[in-house]
């Protein structure tokens, strides 16, 4: 997985910005942020996209939703709200093919989509 | 929870056009769709928020996303694309109180957010 930017990011051969570790999950702030917060989950282990998920990987899918919790609560976010979104493959708008969930708040994020542009 | 219209999908009492159910989660239509797909995807017990999910549901969680996976396999977006969304209080956007995931699909989905409109 040597050009996958976030098996890098995992190893630490890149840097980011952690706010969760575990031994299973990592979440770190997205370098363009699209919201004042904008927080990455992601497994650690490369996972190409949500339809790579197997049964098997149930526990983990559980960690990494179970990590978006204590992360909206520990950045003050749980009450006001957040949104969290998977985004797989291409009419999802995925970019990075290792499975990751953001974390969206700090604002009213406003409308489920964006305007249809197609 | 009888103020919930969620829960009276669940039972029956109020209809919906189902994709996907089992012993412990349902999907069904949104009835004001945003794409040319777009399925929410509950557990069938009530829990209010994503905020309100306790380690216990671990594993209704995983079964939320593995459901997720087979809808779009079965509705013929895995490969094209989709997009998975989970709203949480005010700034999230979410609008009924009972934990759902949005599915949508069906076009090239754009941006994470619409515009700023704060």
């Amino acid at each position: 997985m040597s050009d996958c930017i976030f098996c890098k990011i995992v190893e630490g051969s890149l840097p980011s910005t952690k706010v969760y570790e575990d031994d299973d999950v990592l979440a770190f702030r997205d370098i363009q942020p699209a919201a004042p917060v904008h927080v990455l989950i992601i497994p650690k282990k490369h996972i190409a996209t949500m339809n790579d998920v197997t049964d098997e990987d149930g526990a983990l899918i559980a960690k990494i939703f179970a990590a978006a919790r204590k992360i909206a609560a520990d950045l003050g976010v749980a009450e006001s709200g957040y949104r969290l979104v998977n985004n797989v493959n291409r009419d999802g708008g995925q970019v990075v093919y290792h499975l990751h969930v953001h974390l969206l708040a700090g604002r009213k994020l406003g409308a489920l989509l964006a305007p249809d542009a197609s």
